[in-house]
């Protein structure tokens, strides 16, 4: 395999094509032959497969692997080509990538072509002898997620590969690039509540059973709820009532059900299942019935070796250094950290899911150099980078 | 005016002439013909209006007055021929009345058609030397009622008529003719509850305001309100939450209001005003605002010597002792009672509002009877047959 400097293309032209290759979740085709084509002249052996049927999938997803030399580190980069829709009202199409001044328009720019651009660019500043170099991409990660990177994974282990650190590329930064590395997400869980009643005349209350005020109570008690205070890394757990449901148009009659729905975002003091079993315990005394949703649970890459350099290369490229935060939604992360220690960096999040989504084109180039040194930096530690924790 | 016994139509006759007028609510025309028909040839002067404009009308209504001797007292006789649409499933024509058995049916045969052929019957058997009897018909009782009573009240005070005692139709016996009559009702106030908040992201708490738990504490407030014990004639007043409206879909979005509907029926401890007062305070502590509706304020004419008199005309009649009861919902009472003392009494309400309603035609004939000796005896009173009380 020989390069020249001058046959490398730049981030900026390699986030162009990814951006030209319509993905909506769920993504398939055009999008990961246009990637397998930015990786397969860097040295990059690439597989890739469909799971999943209509309506969720088939989802593809790509795993790319440059091995090094013979009991070398492997450092894994992760992400997806599929993107949110795009929604009305762009200046430009939204696959279409436009350059005006300077900033690089199309859905995807920062959520997170433009970051997988910057991880091949990196890559071809990685020479091959600095250890195993591998792309965990899938085509589902704003969708349900339940046919991407948890198949990916599957892959990992059904071929015996086993990366020591992994780097998400979503967009974490906020005001500037550099500015907030993720280290942990917390986990989210929504609980959709019951109350069933009897429905009758509000002239005749004894012949009826009102479910609305048990439902009132219970979700009183939960909304009083003190989840725990925070940890050193994370916010306090909170619980949102984000739905209530009667649907009784009647002014004169009393229901016989109502229900509501929670959103739980917790930290790792809890687990999906300890926070759904409180709420139904609370529920039940009410004369309520649970119907829980764990999206994720939450994790913690404690700082460490990994977040130490990952700070180091901002630092080095930016002048930055960036919060190691949990904050936020969930992301692919919490499926990986199963595998290994994993953090998320990448571009600036202010536009992302939303109409003429653009990327800081200077930022591209920035985010690859961070990029390399972050894989060159994982390849030759000596343990490991972190702790993942549950 | 001359006329023989054999020449009287029965009530059952009255009845059917009046159920085969279609008149659902708002209603005009050929039902107030067929009344008046029958009216006029007991010696009625029959004075009809068309009040209101669509949507809630035009409603017409009906006052009938055959005058007794100078200074004679006044008897009313009150209801409405408008009915509530009778819906699918009939055994046989809604407006085509119907003899099966026992029973007469048809849409009105106990609200009220029934009962207003019965006050027909009645006034064929009262001379008109006994005093002054009137009837007072609306054909807007079932629907919002504000064309309805209240402009035959205006009518009554621009001609300076001023019924002594009266009663009003409804059918308020519940197993067999004369089990219960009414003496008051409770009052009734919807009041809309809205609390506003910020939209956000469940991820991102802090930068949003969720207006459910507030609406939730307001309500678990309402609801633990005792708003009274009851009273010598009344039940407890009674507040229901009826409905609660978020209407949000999206699982990880902090919605930006929230909205409940209550209902309050009770009795003459409080007014529609009070009680609005009461839930907005309650509601401005917890940041929401109200809208109240008033339908009807609780009244009550105490036991006396017009009770005693519809006792004695049921009892002579029927053998049973009515109840004098204040529950169930509102009725055109509510306007009457600033009138002068006003008792429901009527038909059986099994069927009322239901598909298939019919009536016992042998009630109808008793019917007639009862209010014959309630009229007679009202006529004959010479003080105050109760007290109205608000
Ligand atoms: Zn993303
Ligand atoms: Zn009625």
């Amino acid at each position: 395999m020989t390069r020249t400097a001058t046959t490398l293309p730049t981030a900026l032209d390699l986030a162009e094509a990814l951006i030209a290759c319509p993905s909506v979740t769920p993504a398939t085709g055009l999008v990961f032959d246009c990637l397998e084509a930015q990786l397969k002249p860097l040295g990059f052996t690439v597989h890739r497969a469909l799971s999943g049927a209509a309506p969720d999938g088939p989802v593809e997803n790509l795993y790319a692997v440059r091995r090094g030399p013979p009991g070398s580190r492997h450092f894994a980069f992760a992400g997806h080509l599929d993107v949110v829709p795009p929604g009305e009202g762009w200046s430009s199409g939204p696959f279409l990538p436009e350059r005006r001044g300077n900033l690089l328009y199309g859905r995807g720019a920062v959520d997170m072509k433009g970051s997988i651009a910057a991880m091949v660019a990196a890559a071809a500043q990685v020479p091959a002898e600095a250890g195993t170099l591998s792309f965990l991409i899938t085509g589902d990660e704003e969708g349900p997620a339940v046919h991407g990177t948890l198949a990916l994974i599957d892959h990992l282990r059904a071929v015996g590969d086993q990366p020591d650190l992994c780097l998400v590329g979503e967009p974490t930064s906020v005001q500037r690039l550099g500015d907030m590395a993720k280290i942990g997400r917390r986990g989210s869980v929504n609980v959709w509540i019951e109350v069933a009643g009897k429905e009758g005349h509000v002239a005749y209350p004894h012949l009826a059973d009102n479910p609305v005020p048990r439902l009132v109570a219970l979700l009183a008690e939960l909304d009083a709820l003190v989840l725990d205070e925070g940890t050193d890394w994370f916010q306090p757990s909170n619980l949102e009532i984000t739905e209530i449901v009667v649907g009784n148009p009647a002014t004169n009659v009393i229901p016989s059900k109502a229900s509501a729905r929670l959103s739980i975002r917790f930290n790792d003091r809890h687990t999906g299942a300890s926070l759904s079993a409180l709420v139904d315990e609370i529920a039940r005394r009410h004369g309520g019935t649970t119907r829980p949703v764990v999206s994720g649970e939450a994790f913690l890459t404690e700082p460490g070796a990994f977040s130490a350099l990952l700070v180091a290369a901002v630092e080095a490229e930016t002048g930055i250094t960036p919060e190691l935060s949990t904050t936020g939604g969930t992301s692919d992360a919490r499926f990986l950290k199963a595998v290994c220690p994993v953090i998320e960096f990448g571009l600036c999040n202010a536009t992302m899911h939303k109409r003429d989504e653009a990327v800081a084109i200077e930022d591209l180039d920035t985010l690859a150099r961070i990029y390399a040194r972050v894989a060159l930096a994982a390849l030759a530690a000596d343990g490991s980078g972190g702790e993942a924790a549950a």
